[in-house]
């Protein structure tokens, strides 16, 4: 039978205390591995028959209260629906259960304030720490959190404030890749759909392919760079629309994401152009299932499983820390190319 | 300046008051709007004034130690990261957002008994109730604490213990609409790729497809239903290669979800058959990206998003009823059916 006292409220130690008998200083001792010694054999097991009857559980927020740890970390992310996301978390969730934390999940929908108001929000509830996929490079609320001692690790994106610790991928390396798998299949007129500039990724890759470029037997042409205002479909397709309007001739579209790269791909289909046959397509992170469209994607995978993990370990570290002795950590994580079928060499024009 | 106090630990309440040369009780009545109204004007204002300064914010354990509430509730998935949880998930956490609570996120990768381990941690941690998208038909550790009165919603699935609320799809009107669809088309031989049978999804769709497939004029063989023993990729090859070994003919293949979908789909494409030239396939659920497939997937929309904010909606509404007055609720939303080109009519044999 289920204890009435349980149904009705949480046991307390008072609770436990009263049905044994004794002190409620001596139940607290009793339950607890580090002071159970200072407590006679006898007594330890009758607390622990009572409590186990009662159905008793420590109590995390009067726990919390003494620890100033609640062991609970923020986890903030623009959309969780975006499929890129759900594997950089579950990395996240996996580290931080292993020590005992728990993730409380938050969406900003991008907004830089509401960023601001859910880290203010999730500080008041007492979290240990922040893990951010949300930011910008520049985020005044998430640098004044830090500043004020906050634990904080921004994953997958980074602040331009170095005082911020980060977990990212290899920008660099991943459009490095790209470019020279391209221009290893014949292509000599490359053009760019970046990605929204006040977001690390979309700078790094943007300024990557410029660098990249310059190195490889590439066109240089304005007409066929087109920024990107967000990271999706819907801005894929209309960046491609656009550079289609122009009228430069290009071969292949490099595309700052995976999703920018779907959007390319269907406005092409939608004006009777076959990728790869007309416009090799590459994208940018291997997010689920961009190996089930039809073409399979061409694109950069990113680690986002470690990196979750990585940022979540970077956190609990700088916790453990004291904050004198606390550094910024910024960790670059390998990435690897991975081609499929969105490419393949140039059309004969 | 950033407050020395500030950088080292949480401001409490005691240095609000100490700073402001009141007592402390003082600045709990001031900060308190229902109690403001004993304070005087002039000392209020002082202790407004000196808690801005010192960024003072209300201290979540302690303020959840006087009214046993965390604002907190756990949320626990198979699997974050596969693609049909994130829009639940989004769904509850902004109806939780707008009533002021957090989602505390786990993952038990399907197992019974990491699900009881996860759920009786997140109690101890005193969340105010639990929705669960992991649960199986017969579970034990969640029938328990349903009976100890801890407020419980599952969503997406259900138990077969009618005293535990939820939140599902209606799984019989979805198999009816893609079996209707199919007869329309001129398909007399279906075969099913029916899910797990321990979980409410599988067993309801295998359900439904057996009684509509006697209501329409359709081929009874058991030779033409396979069960997989999970719902993803792999199961929807495997089922899907042992349907085609059995030799018994068939013109459709219905899968449980979209994950058995895209799978059959692989195993057919790997052994030279088209869909829907040769064979067509539905699936069930809509989740992301499925739009982009080739072939885009015929399947049954669910309203993910929309059935995650129903299930934060009944949880609160239960931790807002007196246990002694909380009746277990039941809801079914509606499904819709979304044609693609994964269905077409029956090849000419």
């Amino acid at each position: 039978m289920v204890d009435p006292i349980a149904m009705r409220r949480r046991v307390t130690l008072k609770d436990v205390a009263e049905q044994a008998g004794v002190h409620i200083s001596t139940v607290s001792r009793a339950l607890n591995p580090r002071t159970r010694h200072l407590i006679t054999p006898e007594v330890t097991e009758v607390i622990e028959r009572v409590s186990t009857r009662l159905d008793y559980r420590p109590n995390a927020a009067a726990s919390s209260l003494r620890t100033n740890r609640t062991r609970s970390i923020g986890v903030v992310v623009p959309d969780i629906a975006n499929p890129v996301f759900p594997p950089i978390i579950r990395g996240i969730e996996d580290a931080l259960a292993k020590h005992g934390y728990l993730a409380i999940l938050a969406n900003t929908d991008g907004h830089l304030d509401r960023e601001a108001e859910i880290a203010s929000m999730l500080r008041a509830r007492g979290v240990d720490g922040l893990i951010l996929a949300s930011v910008e490079r520049e985020d005044r609320a998430i640098s004044r959190l830090a500043a004020e001692g906050l634990p904080i690790v921004t994953v997958n994106r980074r602040v331009d404030d170095q005082a911020v610790s980060s977990v990212v991928n290899d920008e660099e390396d991943g459009i490095r890749r790209i470019l020279a798998h391209l221009v290893g299949l014949g292509h000599r007129m490359i053009a760019n759909i970046a990605g929204p500039q006040s977001l690390s990724t979309g700078v790094e890759r943007y300024e990557a392919f410029e660098i990249h470029r310059r190195s490889l037997p590439l066109a240089s042409d304005p007409e066929l760079v087109m920024f990107a205002t967000a990271f999706n479909e819907a801005e894929g397709e209309r960046c491609t629309d656009e550079l289609l309007a122009r009228g430069a001739p290009f071969s292949a579209v490099v595309c700052s994401n995976d999703r920018l790269a779907i959007g390319a791909i269907t406005a092409l289909r939608r004006r009777g152009l076959e990728c790869p046959r007309d416009l090799s397509v590459t994208g940018y992170n291997d997010m689920p299932l961009v190996d089930r469209l039809s073409p399979a994607l061409t694109t950069v995978r990113i680690q986002q499983y470690e990196v979750g993990r990585a940022a979540a370990g970077v956190l609990l570290d700088a916790i453990e820390t004291p904050p004198e002795r606390r550094e910024p950590r910024h960790i670059v994580h390998p990435v690897e190319l991975v081609v499929r079928s969105s490419t393949g060499v140039p059309a004969q024009r």
